[in-house]
């Protein structure tokens, strides 16, 4: 059996037990996934501040993971919060969403768009993909406009995806679509069905099933990152 | 369940059982792998000639994967002979040996060295690269000289992986290596170990895991390739 | 006297004669041509399915041009069907007519538009860009959507190449276009005056009178591919 | 008069006053610098866990210079920790030591060589040169393996530096070098003339006056970052 | 006192003088511009013939201006005629507005446009972006159809850049602009208001301002540009 | 028959019938060389300022060459010398030594080097293959550090390119070979040779051969350059 702790970088009334569920049905059986939240931070990560401000105490939360003895773990937001220094901090495989998702998405056709919450996440998407080095297969970054803590109007939520989705693929020639935000999930299956209503057949990743299967990944090849990239740190104050 | 197809794009005395038992360790309950070798083709892959010789068999046998009901397939070789092919033929996910190996290398570190069987490997692998548009990421691809059906010798082969590896890292600044060959499975925790004792901490992306996890991701992930770049093309008489 | 060998990758019931008179009108006193469809395969080259149907047979006519004393090869058709393998098994210089298109294309301006007949083209010709490291400076694909066997209605095909034309350069920003297909060759003239009515001096490449020219050249040259690239490989049962 | 904020992102008993008097050197009349420290946090930034340590502390040290009325501000670090994030949060332009030492680096020839402190900053380096879209003008990154913390010993430093220029030089073919850590200032003149000595004739960027002459620049052209990558964030609580 | 040469590409009736009051405005105090036309050459520079003709010229300035004791110089023109020979036969540090402009842009933003005077400098500016390895940020360059002569009639330069400014931002996802003629000078401020009154903001870049801030921080950093890249050739009879 | 003016952009006392003969032997009949010196100018072309001294008088020989009839020109010399300038300038197809020798690289093998005169012309070469966009193609610039005028002695000039070719391919991985001037011509099959003797079967591109028989191609496709990248501009006074 394979433990995954999914680290949630916010602070949520939304319980552990919800978003377990959540990424669950993505996994096969002999993955367990035991999600956590950081102890203090902002309620949704709309922009590099928020960033900043979930980093530390996402480290600490991978931190305790490893002593735990979770086989990888997964940050649970498309912003990736502090994936670089938890790799630095931990000796075991830690996933981002966003860096996921845009590997996955780059197996599946010539380009993609990520469609995101706010235009307030451009500059951090735009980085991931240019970190990767994948920006030149980036065909846009869209926003449904909906701030994160207002995702739960599925209704809405759909239909601005729909929007943004249309224009990405005619306008901006996407071939793949990216949710850029995983409080999106469980929306892909309908955005797809609504595309191929409208004559296009494109793929549609969900970042919260990328980033816990991504998770699962590394765990099954037993890799770790690579400590001439990511200096092992052990840092007792933090 | 999932169930993958492994699809061998080479004619062979070892039977599917051997190659099922050997990237099975790499995957969790709940995910079953059958392997099928092609009926008529080369006994190795080992240049741009081979691939074309395999590559409509390979399409052959996933096709009738679809048919049979599998939910993904993943072809058993680092060149992805026939990949965009049978990407085009299929409608269930497949994945390439060549490709998900290096898209696991991109999130281990920044910069990545493939380690094949033959220098006759370079052109095929330069491209896969630079298809994903990851060249620049590349630091060098190297080989130990060692022809596909002689990879069983596990002293000599590990001791060429040894050498040209400390190569890529000391001299190519690689700071993830592949192995080139899924022929070479198995031999990646030995050759980390290796590393280690030589000073160097670096992951070894095994290709035979990453392409049959890669394959159960896609398949967790309700993902088939995107029509804008992988037309759907029943082709009857193939 | 430079004798070069075209390349029919489709069974077809135009005779070879047809194509060599299409082709000789790009070419100088002392440079024949003789052109050699396959003995099976494919009717047209649509998809990458069909690049991997002919690319075998395509092999074997070019080791059979080798051998009866060709200067230099080319590839009918601007999915270079079997290129690198034919590179591999042959010691005569081989053109591609993609390749060799946008090789031209480069030089005439700073960046390219490549109109072919269907979509189901795009993949396979991205990927030639990109192999090149070409395909930041590819404005678009666009297609006519016609079948190549429909080609031969010329006043339909110079519509709809102009109507894409148009948006090529209006909308692209192309400032040089690539005819994505053999089958449209003849027609480049024709369409940059019809540009130029409309306000737009912008070069069309013809791929049939490229890839014959870049033959020569390479003849011309006395160069051959890399080994390192293109190692040779005598596969006798091919 | 200009007056810029020099944001020091490490707890450190050495006083402003002293590396205001380090970096004035750099700046003609008409352009006053002051620093200040932050409040809490690391003693020296060697890591990406250090950046996120520092991180917050930056923005709130960031946001009192608008307040207080500073025409620009510089952040005392190569690392560049806080940048995007102080650049959401304030209306004065910031410029990060990292960023603006290889943007200059840029116009003074075709490649640069980075010598940082220790190998644990690769990463981060790296990732400043993706995110500019230079990575490709990055020769290597080499450390002289010396803690920011034991800089002092000037003796010692110039040695490692001048063995690791000579490499970049000789080996990774770099045609300017740039000091990784702000802590090297001061030592750019003495190692070009040691280059000179060797018989290379190579600029050094120095990081310390990069920055606070980058600050300096975009106060005096009255540009302040694109709203459309920086939203502007009032983040009241931080 | 820094001293700054200010060289003028161009043969003009408009006195010195007022060009130096015009980039004096960038300047804090202790930085001194001289400015100085060159003897024949062209009227105007708008295409790269003219590049050609003013390039020996400026060479001619810039070496005076070495020998009068400069600390650094700057090309007042956005197509940066004679930069690179300049380079080659000088010792003091020498500044392009076009290369100075589009450096600063990209530390402001991921995306930047030029909007030049002609489309006849699309390949000049293109080629700049290229060789600083930016043509990926490049969003577009368009030009307001106004010939360097005309640039006197403000309103219509304003509306026009305004026009091409807010498609700029619109369609090609500028996040940056850059005027793209040093005549647009003293424009900037207006353009930027204008475009926030369309609910806009985004910076844009005076390359007039650009180059000699640049010639004042290269100067300021006592840095000159590589010999690995330019040779220094003292050319007798030049 | 096809009538190409190879001009020359320094002055020179070898005659022009002496090139012209140089350069036909790469030519079919059908087609003519005419060679022009200009009438002042350098002696040889090794640096940036060379360039600028030569381009004027490339531009007046390339207009009277459009005067007198001829189907196509090209420049004889690696540093394309007015180039840009040229095409500006005319109405028929020009070709440049260093462009047409790196495209026709390009289709030989995955990476080159060029191996030039001096080390004052790697700006120059490495500027060339960024405005193409495949600097990340090549593999390195190296030279044999003899002037152009001293070219002559060719047991010398073959002795320098066999130990620059041996370490281009050996450490640089160059799988191709580009003589970085045209007063190398000649000696490519000479070269060639010495390498297979050596173990290394690699291709030398002639830049002489590669100038003209890209004019041929460029006349034969009946193509000219893009007015969208070069504007004709009838300049009167040139």
């Amino acid at each position: 059996m394979l433990n995954i702790r999914l680290i949630r970088p916010v602070i949520s009334e939304i319980p552990d037990s919800v978003i377990e569920a959540e990424v669950s049905r993505f996994l096969p059986e002999g993955v367990q996934v035991l999600a956590e939240r950081i102890g203090r931070g902002p309620r949704s990560i709309e922009s590099q501040a928020d960033v900043v401000e979930a980093a530390g105490e996402v480290v600490k939360v991978a931190r305790r993971a490893e002593e735990q003895g979770f086989d990888a773990a997964a940050i649970y937001c498309f912003a990736d919060p502090g994936l670089e220094a938890v790799r630095e901090c931990t000796r075991i495989p830690v996933a981002g969403a966003g860096e996921s998702s845009m590997l996955v998405a780059a197996s599946l056709g010539i380009s993609f768009s990520v469609i995101t919450v706010l235009g307030s996440l451009v500059g951090n998407i735009y980085n991931t993909a240019s970190r990767l080095g994948l920006s030149h297969r980036l065909a846009s970054i869209r926003s449904v406009d909906i701030p994160v803590l207002e995702l739960d109007d599925r209704d809405r939520l759909l239909q601005a995806l729909e929007r943004e989705a249309l224009r990405a693929v005619a306008k901006d020639r996407a071939h793949v679509l990216i949710l850029g935000c995983t409080g999106m999930t469980g929306t892909a299956n309908a955005l797809e069905q609504r595309l191929i209503d409208s004559g296009h057949s494109v793929p549609v990743v969900d970042p919260a099933g990328a980033c816990i299967l991504w998770a699962q990944m590394l765990a099954g090849l037993g890799l770790c990152h690579s400590r001439k990239t990511y200096w092992y740190t052990f840092v007792e104050q933090m």
